[in-house]
């Protein structure tokens, strides 16, 4: 444990200097240096609230970090000034049961991370789901302030990380594949409810024809939903990461992104968004804490464990289990 | 304030004593005693786990109250002892914002309500989210225990209460209207991840064709998306309030309920489901506790709405805000 001097992190992050920026993230992630991390997020907080936050989901497989570097190279073509303009960050909330850190691999954004122009940040060593939430917030703070101006969240489409990414971004983009069959593999029961923009991905070769036959059908099937957020449908695009291919697909993908936004900001949605997404973060952290702190007294944690085991087995009601927890917490 | 007998409140439910368990909820449902609700809990726990719990939702208008009372009085045919065996419980965590209870209307569910085999529950005078997910749960364990069969669990379709409702049942069951043009008014987001059974409603009149063309959207619409616990695939059907055309609807509706629980128990997720609920409401129950607790220290509420204000108006960050209540709460 070092000491931490905040303010030579916070000109750092400024300046846009890499190592403070993968410093500074460190320091929000871990809960070592708590008031420093809080410290060095106040005052970097008026710099915040530029940056654009997109996320993308999909099961493992559907090509994301591919579409990802792809998408982020796209999106540098444009950029001529020599900074920091992309970054692509990890959630990966499912990492610490996986023994390792399966998103934001560096190998697999060869090119991307590279490039003066982006910075990619592996996903943290692991940690639980809400913790995960909490930390990539405040990552994004980070890269936010460093001027960063479009910074992408990446996540594996399991559990309930797209829950998760959907509370960080603006944006929600799902990649997904096409199949042989009538089914789209990857599809998950809760797309209909976070996904703003939907991409078949892989559309090439022999796959083409099933993936322009998903995108029909996923079209088909958003249109019995009710809009979205400030009116918004989802699109559903193709794209594939064959070479000729790709850059039209990008466009369109970058455009139905742009075009969220347009929608969210001229209704006023986008500040509102936001806005409930702090504030709705704010009372997690707080009742985390909470009962955080509730259980470092002796005894509180097994006693939950054991009582959690007895409820799993029907042996307790929810509510007599948690009066007993919170009895031993006093 | 009075004192309660436990006891005797425990053997008037045994006993199906009507007032006995509207006490019985009524002093679960609340905060103010209890220790006495923890016990109650207590001893009614051995009789709980053998009734149905089922859900049903939709938006205001949808006819859930008229289809809920007819679906019970189709289930009460076949009843013939004359014990209480069909209960009506309403969700709705709105009700304190609207300042009135909107659900479980006795009043709209007339024949049910007066019907010595029913047990009809309006819904409490209001509370937050959490506060009435767990009051719901301790409630239905009470029915479960005064030996009812089927719990039919209703709420509104707005906001977060669906995700309450299937929280705390076996079976969800979605009711829609279909309307004039391809929308389907009523349909929400989340439809996909969480009915297990679709209703379209008001099947009846110059709306049969409108009906049809919904329940087949539908249909096809759900085969988008994977199968849902133990491989379950929704059932979308069409029911009619009118006298002639009702049964069959009613029966089918019955029907599929019963094929989604035989579904979950051939695969042993019943139990599973069942136990899942439990120990996530367990968890929830425990944070929101510690939270409640922190936050009767003197100014912590006050700070905390406070800061929420500044959170909301982007002038600080969750975390940052966080660990100001959670400093003043020490």
């Amino acid at each position: 444990v070092t000491a931490v001097d905040v303010a030579a992190l916070e000109r750092g992050v400024l300046a846009q200097d890499r190592a403070a920026i993968a410093r500074a993230i460190t320091l929000v992630e871990s809960t070592a240096h708590q008031a420093h991390a809080i410290e060095l997020l106040r005052r970097l907080h008026p710099r915040t609230g530029r940056a654009r936050r997109i996320g993308i989901t999909g099961v493992p497989g559907a090509g994301k970090s591919t579409l990802l570097e792809a998408l982020g190279m796209h999106t540098l073509a444009r950029a001529s000034e020599p900074r920091i303009s992309v970054a692509v960050l990890a959630v990966d909330p499912s990492s610490q049961k996986s023994g390792g850190s399966i998103l934001g691999d560096k190998t697999r954004m060869a090119r991307l991370s590279r490039d003066p122009r982006a910075f990619v940040r592996p996903s943290p060593s692991g940690g639980v789901l809400g913790g995960v939430a909490r930390s990539s917030r405040d990552a994004i703070r980070v890269l936010d302030a460093a001027g960063v101006d479009v910074i992408f969240v990446e996540t594996v489409g399991v559990g309930q990380s797209e829950t998760v990414v959907a509370s960080l971004v603006d944006t929600v983009v799902w990649v997904v594949i096409p199949n042989a069959g009538d089914e789209l593999q990857g599809i998950k029961r809760g797309i209909a409810e976070l996904a703003e923009v939907i991409v078949v991905n892989k559309c090439d070769g022999d796959r083409v024809e099933a993936a322009e036959r998903a995108r029909v059908e996923l079209t088909a099937a958003m249109r019995h939903f009710p809009p979205m957020d400030a009116g918004w449908r989802p699109t559903v695009l193709t794209t594939s990461a064959l070479p000729g291919a790709s850059e039209s697909g990008l466009s369109a993908l970058e455009a139905a992104i742009e075009a969220h936004r347009v929608c969210l900001e001229t209704a006023g949605e986008l500040t509102r968004r936001r806005a409930s997404q702090e504030v709705a973060a704010m009372w997690r952290i707080v009742e985390e804490s909470a009962w955080a702190r509730l259980r470092q007294k002796a005894g509180v944690a097994a006693i939950g464990a054991a009582l959690e085991e007895r409820v799993r087995r029907g042996e307790l009601a929810a509510s007599v289990a948690a009066s007993e927890v919170l009895d031993r917490a006093r």
